[in-house]
Order: structure tokens, then sequence, then C-alpha cells
């Protein structure tokens, strides 16, 4: 067992956190984390009510410490979506990518709530915005991560974190993490813990179509992409600070780069696309992971990522130690 | 004392080493980090013979296990330097930034002299580029790297170039390092060391320059910027797969992005920019510096860079082991 600030704050076993990704993380993917000691959250990015009610549910109903994650700037325009989360009790409640009064207001929200209240931060200065917000865990995801996220890698930015905020708030690293030894290395950096998306993206338990899954195990690091193609066909209002790491495919070769037309033309070309994505196409869904995917071999349970993890790390930390001579 | 294979390979104290920096790692520099037990290098990237007698002597001189830093493509057109370099017997060669025909050809060459043979690769193709041509080390530098450097974080980096190479040689890592948070998470990952150099500019043995040293300690990680504008200038043909990452000035505002226009206006605009460095003008010199910006705050000896890493990184793998409980 790995005892750090985030599992005694929290009360879970394992410093092991699976990310809130949009399609990708529902209530049974959170569960299945919360039930093997991690913390489990369900992704509620551009989520309607019927998904709240069929995931965020699952998630409440399998009990334990769970949460849900809110991409903050989603919510503003659908209030009563955000009191729908508000609603089922989470525990937790991680909020990321929205702009300092976003925060603030989120925040705020969701402290009264009871919820212990993650906030997510890309650089120092996010970081100083959300622990004076009142956040009570960060988490500090660098730009190797999957999907969005913005310029400074992980290895760096957690000791710039850590020694902004001086211990205020549990830190957990997020970006470029998938085993055990990722895990060990967020420890030594100072860390109290690591989000995974792309590793938990691909298990048995992740939303994630079967053409999702085998394309991340069949493509490797050298095969993403940065792209802001999938927000602008699907019409998702994300500030251009953060771009969107996918693996490469028809539709990215096709448009990345080419925002301005591509907007031009959604209307002519967005149907076709959300068909393509219908039936799974793989030349042209968003294929979203981290630079993590040369780590990531096989579809496995959720829980085994967790124990492997935790487990991995333990004999990583216990083997250096034995090799240090006085 | 941290004793890994690379220690044992080399026959160095600690597991540290210092970046073949141009116009930064001279002779001093390297000396100082070897007899403080660590590998010193002397960067010989650009380097005339009037650098190579001065500096790799000094360097050879101050004996121990020290090293030269080659760029690859530079010495293609400088046979004699080449030959001047293995004439002063170096026991460490690290070689950087060439094709698989240059790897192979400087492999042999420097491994014919006797040297123990470092190369530096930015994805796992290449290292298993350099791990074929016989390098006997690999240095695995990540995307958060001052100066030049390619795309794949060093997270994520180290564990995949690790799964590919299998233990056939030492791995050290670099890119994102300044402290001995850094070793004890490299060290974590499964690497066998680190490589600094952001860290090991700012030192009082650096030649880097003070308006360099006051630049890169007031700078935050925030400031900096990707650019080939200091290569187009001196006129340096870098491939352009691989980025120059400095502290953000008015050149770099001027000129980033704008490479066709400043190669083609060179004549005009490179004898003003050189008489700016050589008086030391920091709104035009480059400034090159990785990720650890925010956590590189002094000045200091190069000897204490190495003791203090090494000693925070021996003290987080013990504090972490002890809170494991079984």
């Amino acid at each position: 067992m790995i005892s750090t600030k985030l599992t005694e704050l929290l009360g879970i076993d394992h410093p092991v956190i699976s990310a809130p990704m949009g399609s990708v993380s529902g209530g049974r993917l959170a569960t299945a984390v919360t039930r093997a000691g991690g913390l489990g959250l369900v992704g509620v990015s551009y989520g309607d009510a019927a998904f709240i009610d069929e995931h965020v549910a699952q998630a409440a109903q399998g009990g334990g410490v769970w949460g849900v994650g809110c991409v903050m700037f989603t919510f503003d325009e659908r209030p009563g979506l955000w009191d729908k989360v508000l609603g089922y009790a989470p525990p937790v409640i991680a909020l990321s990518f929205g702009d300092a009064d976003q925060v603030r207001r989120y925040v705020a929200s969701a402290a009264d709530s009871g919820a212990h209240v993650v906030v997510q931060v890309h650089d120092p200065e996010q970081a100083a915005v959300a622990v004076q917000a009142g956040a009570s865990v960060l988490v500090a995801q660098g730009a190797e991560a999957g999907g969005h996220h913005k310029t400074q890698a992980t290895l760096p930015l957690i000791p710039a974190v850590l020694d902004l905020t001086q211990g205020a708030v549990p830190v957990v690293a997020a970006g470029g993490f998938a085993d055990g030894r990722g895990l060990a290395a967020a420890l030594a950096l100072g860390a109290d813990g690591v989000m995974m998306g792309t590793r938990f993206a691909v298990t048995e338990e992740s939303m994630g179509t079967p053409g999702f899954k085998s394309s991340l195990i069949s493509g490797a690091t050298a095969d993403l992409v940065d792209t802001r193609a999938f927000d602008v066909v699907r019409g998702i209002p994300w500030d251009e600070v953060y771009r969107a790491r996918s693996v490469s495919n028809a539709f990215t070769r096709a448009w990345t780069g080419r925002d301005a037309e591509l907007a031009a033309r959604r209307g002519e070309i967005e149907p076709e696309w959300a068909a393509a994505v219908a039936r799974d196409d793989t030349s042209q869904r968003a294929l979203f992971a981290g630079e993590v995917l040369d780590l990531v071999q096989d579809v496995r349970p959720a829980a085994s990522v967790v124990r492997d993890t935790v487990t991995e790390a333990e004999a990583i930390l216990r083997g250096l130690t034995a090799r240090l001579t006085p």
C-alpha cells in the first residue's frame, strides 16, 4: 500500500485516478476503478441529461469514493445540467478547462455541495488560481497527455507546481503515466498520485468503441498529432491554447491546420463526419491518446491496471532503496 | 551513493552527466562535474580547432572520466576536427543529432578510439538505430529539453526506450531534470542516470555569459519559445525536425516562424545580430533553456549541483520506501 496525502484526504486505498474522459469514462469504468481502490471519475464533458442519468447514476449506485469530471466551459450555458450533476452528490468533483472566473465559480459551487474539489491545471499560474479559489486537490497535467492539453511537460511541471503550492493541497500528476514506473516516478517528483487517461481508455470497462481501442493498441507514440480539427468539426468552442492529441488518421491529415476552412464548411462536412463516427470509422473519428501510446499494448480489466500499477511502483521503490549504499 | 549500470560501466561515482552544450559546456565545467563524481562533457557542437585545443585539452588535463559531446552533422565537412577531438583520447564520446548513416559512422570511429560511446536519441526508432550501431550508452532526450530537441516528452519516452532496448545498454534520461526529484524520478522510470543541461548552464563554471545566466534565472518556463530563428541567422543547417527552445526575447519575437525571410535577408541581418551577441545583448542572443527553468533560481558551483542532486534523490527514495506499508 502506498499512502499519500491524496489517499488520506479522500479515504481511498491507492493513489491512482482514472481520468474523466468524455465518451470514454462512463459509470462502468468509474465503478471498476473505485472498487479496485483507486478513484474512478465519470467524464461529463459534453454529456446531456440522459448521459448523466445513466452514467453518473451508475457510479453513484456503485458507492465508495467516486466522482465526476466536468469541463467547466461547457456547463456555463447549461446550468440545469450542473444542478443535475450535483443532485447525485458525487463525493469528488473534478473540474478542468475553465478561465479564472469559471474556476472560482465552479469550485465554490462544488465545495458547497460537500464534495472534495479537484482542479486540473497546466502551469504554475493556473495552479495559483486554483489554490486561491479553494481547490482541495490539484491535478497538474503535462503536455504529453492525450486529448486536450497545454504546452508544459509533466516532468518539470510537477516540481514547479509543488514549489509554488508548498504542500497546501495534494498534487496529482497527469500526462505521461501508464504503469507502475510512472507512479513511482510521480511519487519521486513529490506528487501525491497519478491520473491516467489512455491506459484506462484501453480497458474492458471503458466506453471506447472497438475501433478506438484497437487503434490505440496498434498505434505508436510516433503516430500522434496535435489537432483542433475534431473541436472545429464538432463546433465545440475550445480555447485555442488547448490542443488535442489523437492518433493520426485520414481526418486529421485532411484538416489539421485548416481550422478556418473547416469551420466555414462545417454545415457540409459535419453530417458526413458524424455518420462515419457513428459507424466507428477509425479513419474519421477522434482517436484521443497520450504519449504513453507505446506503453499501452492490450485491453485489460481496469482493476488489474490499478493493482499492477501500485504493485509495480512499490517493487520499484523498494528495489531502488535496496541498491543505495550508505 | 547511487550505483547503476551507468556508474558501473563508466567507473563514475554518481549517475549525473552535464550536457555538452555548445558555447556553455567548456573544459572548466566538464572538469568540475567530473571531479565531483559525475561525468563532465565538453560541448564541441560547432567548435573550431582553437576551441578544441583550449577546452578539450583542459578537460583532458583534469583527468578522470570526462568526455566530449559532438553534434554529428557538423563534423562531416570538417574531418580534421574530428581527428583532433580523437587525438585527446576522451574516455567518453557523446554523439548527437545525426542521421542513421552518421550514427553508424561516428559510433564506429569513436568506438575504434577506445572510448565509451554515448548516443543521444529522441524516439524509440532512433534508439534501435543507435543500439544496432554499437552505442555503449543511450541518452534518451525528451522534448522538454533546452536547445535542440524533438517532440516526444521524457516521461513516456524513457519506459518506451527501455522496453525496446531490454537492458542491452544503460539508458540515461535527459530533458526536464534539474534536481534530486528529477534524478529519483528517472531512476524510478528505470533509467540509469540523468543528463542535465539548463541546471549546469547556470553554474559558476559554465561558459554562459552574465547576460545568459541572469536571463535564465529571471526567466520562467512560461517565457520559453521553440524557434529556428537562431539556427537560420547563424546559417547552421539543422534538420527542421529539431526545434530549439530559448527564453523569448526581441529576436525570437521578430523572427520565429519567418525562416525563409530571415534566410533571404541573412547577409543584412547577421552582422548586426552577431555584434549584439558579442556585446551580450540578451534581447538578441540565444537564451537556450529547458522547461526546468522555473526550478533554476541561482548560480551555483557545479560540484554542489552534483552533490545536492544525488543527496536529495537518495533521501527521496529512502523516504518513499519508509512510507510503504506491507
